[in-house]
């Protein structure tokens, strides 16, 4: 791989206007890490790209050149996988964000990569529609939620990005732009390689376009708080919850600990309820009937699992005061701390309470405090290594214990590496670990099958 | 490649009973093609395996031997994926047909590939649950729709089988046994192999055990018959129906032609209805008024949008009347001529009238009956060209007029060249032109990373 030299630049220049193509002090440091903090790399240039043209221009030249090119979004990643480890050329996508097409008879909208997440739900919103998948981060663009094949919360009922997104055109290291799938909503015709697309953090091809199917929006919505005693009773009730035919569209769980960090970061109390735990539940529908019958019966399965109670979250205060605090979990625990990691393990719904289990023996041994949240739901655990007062040494040792001990719980448990985050830099060994050297292997051939000169985005997922 | 010889055989039959090793008239020559009937190859061996262990086994020999290894189910495929067309071990999987374990707590159901989908439904039914893919071929296994991708009915409310996929456990040619994914229900680790592997058509991993996500079984089902003076006025209200977040379960459309040939077939009447096309709606749901709600819906903007009337097919009789029907259009087609092709293409779901227009122009221009039939809710057209008394010349070289008309047309509307039934051996050239060679090149690189010795089912998907 080569560092970009000042020939490279001026060909840059040549077909890029100069304020699109920054270097040194000109590049804002926030370029050179992503919300993890923790990986750091500053690119020899950024490169703000407006077309696919003009992506396709630098990836070939970058092929040519043997020169890494990092996709970056808004740079909302929590595994180092937008950041520049080996310098090379950033690519931002963050001024292609034009939403190009409605199709209302086909339910689909067609947007660029550097599209923000709110932006696209607004969109759609005041048009009648929703885009389901509705990570937390909603100022993280649609080629990144596309890239780590984001989830969120309605994933219980709605799913992940990876079930929206009908077609992608993606740049090749060779330049081409290629449009794999179609605005069909089936289709059996040959390798999926937008499925293949879809969560390679940048590692294959760069998204130029995707289109995405959307729905109708619910008419109906409505949230419960039920407080449990217990964590552990509180998440016990999840599978007969799913099982019931309630059809939730999300099952959150919340611990009294982020509660209070997040009523110590926003200055403003949560609704008073008893016990350790809560779970947040939310239905959504077309008539208010069917969805309180359905909220009713998740009630009812709450309190016969031990809930001190159920709260309809319906006035505009209450809304306000829960949903304020759901949205700010992960800035609440950053707040809190000094510096943090996160592991972003998903496990069997059944296994969430005994993987908590292990977290809980974890912090009193290795003396750490660990604080998660997550997807109750469809078992995503957000779990928070905090360093509060720690030591750089200190810190570093015990996070890789925490680590290793906490990655190899969820691989006994049935989990897997990351639910919605991604692998990126920081979880490259513990994807290695956890799939082993035959599954590395192959994901090293596919890299190589699309990227034989290995320029794209590189030592992220595969090394 | 290589073909079998006596000391493969002597290999075979050392770990394997002889009644599972056949060759030469002890196979059935229905082996040597499948419901197609037009791609013809007999193995040269065909081996009936009962674990992933003697897969294993079978295919590390082959991979050494340079022997093709081809995939079975239950042969119910329609483009010729599981014929082997070169000779070679003829892998077959109907003795793998074990449910191994349902997980009730995290809503999931492992199978061995060769599970029947019939024997599946019947299973998760018993237990209160659904496995919601539903190809109307219902005596084809599991291990073959997962290689296909198979879609069915309830596509347009509950998707195709890889929305229900968690995990695949396949054997690579080399005989290591690998599980790609795992019983999680979203997953952010690495390229998604798995999603690879569905679909592929045995052309990347023998799939020789599945863990598929299932659902609680509605507790209402509620079937619409909505006649309409014409096809084209049937087909366009479709996009409304599905906007109208009236939630179809399925929407099919039915030809006077087609339902005229399953009432000979059959031999009894379908429901007396007016007009040269009808809808076929289904709606589910937990609860009666709920669905009863939804149904009216749709039956109002069935009539505004120009249907006869709207008939609830809720009698025993009616519903036997209507879904036998439904259930036997392609034996019917099949039935009424001596010889036919099929054309699975899909297109975005706005386009079926426009193609509709092709199907008739090309029939009338080639003076050859090309009865279809599908789903409106999803794009995927159902297209039978049919021999009927033409000579064999004649036969190839309409057929071959028509494809190239049909697929050239999809194509220029947006569309895939199949929507549920695969590439196989058939469909190759129309892959080919559909996606042109940057990605068919793909193709081979990734087959390429998964079978260096292109061992599995050679000359099915890419060459």
């Amino acid at each position: 791989m080569n560092r970009v030299e000042p020939a490279d630049l001026e060909y840059l220049r040549s077909f890029l206007p100069s304020k699109r193509v920054l270097v040194g002090a000109d590049i804002n440091p926030e370029y050179a890490h992503d919300e993890l903090g923790r990986i750091k790399g500053v690119p020899d240039v950024l490169v703000r790209a407006q077309s696919k043209e003009e992506v396709s221009k630098i990836l070939s030249y970058a092929n040519r050149r043997l020169i890494p090119v990092v996709t970056r979004g808004a740079g909302t990643g929590l595994v180092g996988g937008a950041v520049a480890v080996k310098g090379g050329i950033m690519l931002e996508t963050t001024l292609m964000n034009r939403i190009t097409e409605l199709d209302e008879e086909n339910m689909t909208v067609t947007v660029e990569p550097g599209v923000l997440l709110m932006d696209l739900a607004k969109y759609v919103g005041e048009r009648g529609y929703m885009y389901p998948p509705d990570p937390g981060e909603t100022s993280a663009t649609i080629g990144g939620n596309i890239s780590t094949n984001a989830g969120g919360m309605r994933a219980v009922k709605y799913g992940v990005t990876r079930d929206y997104v009908l077609s992608v055109t993606a740049v090749l290291p060779t330049g081409e732009i290629e449009t794999f799938g179609s605005k069909v909503v089936k289709n059996s015709s040959g390798y999926s390689i937008k499925d293949l697309i879809i969560g390679s953090e940048g590692t294959l091809a760069v998204i130029v376009s995707a289109t995405l199917r959307i729905v109708p929006s619910p008419k109906e919505n409505l949230s419960l708080l039920a407080p449990f005693p217990t964590f552990q009773t509180a998440v016990s009730a999840v599978p007969e919850l799913i099982r019931s035919g309630t059809d939730p569209t999300a099952v959150e769980f919340l611990t009294r600990e982020v509660i209070s960090l997040a009523e110590d970061y926003l200055g403003k109390s949560f609704p008073r309820i008893q016990g350790d735990a809560a779970l947040l539940l939310t239905y959504d529908g077309f008539s208010a009937q069917d969805v309180s019958e359905r909220a009713d019966m998740a009630s009812e399965l709450c309190i016969g699992r031990g809930a001190y109670d159920v709260y309809i979250v319906d006035t505009e205060e209450r809304k306000e005061s829960v949903w304020s605090a759901r949205r700010v979990f992960l800035e609440a625990i950053k707040a809190s701390t000094t510096e943090f990691d996160e592991c972003d393990v998903v496990v069997p719904r059944s296994k969430i309470v005994g993987f908590a289990k292990y977290i809980g023996e974890l912090s009193e041994r290795i003396g750490i405090r660990i604080p998660y949240f997550g997807h109750a739901g469809d078992g995503n655990m957000h779990v928070y290594f905090c360093r509060d007062g720690l030591e750089e040494d200190a810190w570093e040792r015990k996070l890789q214990e925490g680590f290793d001990f906490l990655y190899s719980k969820a691989a006994e448990l049935g989990g897997m590496v990351s639910g919605e985050h991604g692998i990126g830099f920081a979880k490259r060994e513990y994807l290695a670990g956890s799939l082993g050297s035959n599954q590395m292997e192959l994901m090293r051939r596919i890299k190589k099958a699309f990227d034989p000169k290995g320029i794209l985005n590189p030592h992220k997922i595969v090394t």
